[in-house]
């Protein structure tokens, strides 16, 4: 399967935006790949919280073009014995640390190979910042075209992990509370906190001032969500938090 | 009136930056337009603040190059009747909901359309996101060349909507509090909650430590602001609080 | 000593991301420069701390490509006296106001000019956003191959500031707290606060939960950090804090 690349990068990280990690990898990708298209999904993953990186790097990519590279680090376990590798799946390549938030993107039938190259890495590789001296000049590489087959040996033993259906996945700019939940019939019943939600619309429109409502959000997933204020400062929730379902969903 | 479009496009939302709600339209402009040159001017607008989203716009899109493309998506009503638009004025091209944002605008003599052409979008348009399905897709478009005429029919009966001039429009990273006043005379005397502001300068440097001042700022209006300090928390306001002039503005 | 620019630019400044500060300066670039490469290293510099914005800028702009101007604008002087300069060091340019933030840099011998070529200026050059009528249209012109040597008159009187080596220069993201001493020796024993870290280790995989220990950040200096939470936090403590050295550094 060869992978032709589209020069564009998308950068996921939980890095945040007060330091200089994300300007770094940014600097070694013009470095190594003068001209990409680089657009930052987004940096302000909670630290550590694979789950999430997952769900907001899941639904943003598809909308890319084909070729492009995806490079996500969240990566609780640097300068462990974890790997660094790179997949692809669907025209695109991910890069990015082996911990588990590849097996939650559910891509379909992903090519997964561990990165070794040694002209790949920037040496001395330091033991706190893969994202510079690992996952950055890899993702250049293949942005400029270096194949696929020969970053590292295919490998088949990634790490798997189960996502928390019914938990909160993320809460959204607006406080809209994104379940682990999926829009595959009506909406179910389900109890945040002390909080009981059970009547879904269709648009934010439809809601009540002060109501909080299901929503069938653009991602798949069903959310919480109240018209124009943050359903989660209601709630009273955050990221993490147990999701009870009390009615469960009909067809729809 | 043609628009000549210079591959760039700015961005303007009440997104955020933990979401990957911007991640995806950039994925998007990506593949309908490659080699884009997109620059943010922000995501942090307060959420649903038309007024604030029309200022920090108005302050931001002269400085770019003509043929432009400006892309704002401040969105209370999405899923709502309200219509898409896209307006030409000064060479530039705006792509935004018909909510009011355009006329707080101030543009000269803006051709306005109603974006209709269903080759423009992406199906299915969902309810919650057009962000995605018809304004970037609409930008991309754009600035790829696309002719204006042919986004949909003209109209003259685009929301119009009045500023409030004297409230607080904005507070910036350094606690500076824009007001609705504009510069066209010596400085009022103004009340905000309970601080009286009276005195003007030319430069921060000539306040006094834990002086409040009035200073005209670089986007044309009156500015109240403590030197190295945050005047909003020594007042204690919010964007859309109220300010009563005590004395009216001399000549200059 | 001649700059051959590579089109690309670093940013890095003081401004926040709620603001249209950084995107003017970008639709300045793209009117000035056409087609740059802009990578934003931080705009998220507490404001005015100069020595803050010099620590990110000396670990970033090191990882960018030979011929990037490097945009740095942490002004609180702005509309004083102090003059807009640009530096060249190592095939790199960079772009700031003479505070003190170029001598923090500990660039190898620098070559200084003042800006003062009228053709690079937006006129009319306003008191309170030099970033966007001075600083951005000067790294724009040398981005696009104006030569150095044209922009001003070279000078060797450009302010020197000292760092203090033993207070907390940053704290990043996920709560470590970089320290001004370098990483030269042996970890030495330290106190912020009420809190002594005496123990180093090389990853954080090596720290047990809760223990506050010394590692050697990817920039050099030692930092503070806990396991999978925010050393920060835990000491309660903040940019600018006072460190003491209880025991020294031994050799490595």
């Amino acid at each position: 399967m060869a992978f032709v690349p589209a020069r564009s990068i998308s950068l996921l990280t939980d890095f945040g935006d007060r330091d200089h990690y994300v300007g770094v990898m940014k600097g070694v990708i013009l470095r190594l790949c003068p001209g990409p298209w680089i657009a930052d999904i987004t940096h302000n993953v909670e630290p550590f919280r694979i789950d999430q990186a997952a769900y907001l790097l899941s639904q943003a990519w598809p909308w890319f073009p084909a070729g492009t590279v995806h490079l996500a680090v969240v990566d609780p376990g640097v300068g462990s014995e974890r790997r660094p590798i790179a997949a692809l799946a669907g025209g695109h390549a991910f890069v990015l640390p082996d911990n588990g938030l590849l097996a939650l993107l559910n891509l379909d039938a992903p090519v997964v190979r561990e990165i070794r190259d040694p002209s790949l890495l920037l040496h001395p590789v330091s033991r706190t910042f893969h994202g510079r001296d690992i996952f950055a000049p890899t993702a250049a590489a293949l942005a400029r075209g270096f194949p696929f087959e020969q970053i590292g040996p295919e490998i088949s033993d990634w790490v798997r992990r189960d996502s928390s259906a019914n938990g909160v996945l993320h809460i959204d700019r607006f406080g809209n509370v994104v379940t682990g939940l999926r829009v595959e019939a009506s909406a179910p019943a389900i109890r945040i906190g002390s909080m009981v939600i059970s009547r879904s619309v269709e648009t934010y429109a439809q809601a009540a001032p002060g109501e909080l409502v299901l929503i069938a959000g653009s991602g798949g997933f069903w959310e919480v969500s109240e018209r124009e204020a943050s359903a989660a400062a209601r709630i009273g929730c955050q990221v993490g938090d147990a999701i009870k379902i009390l009615a469960p969903a009909g067809k729809s």
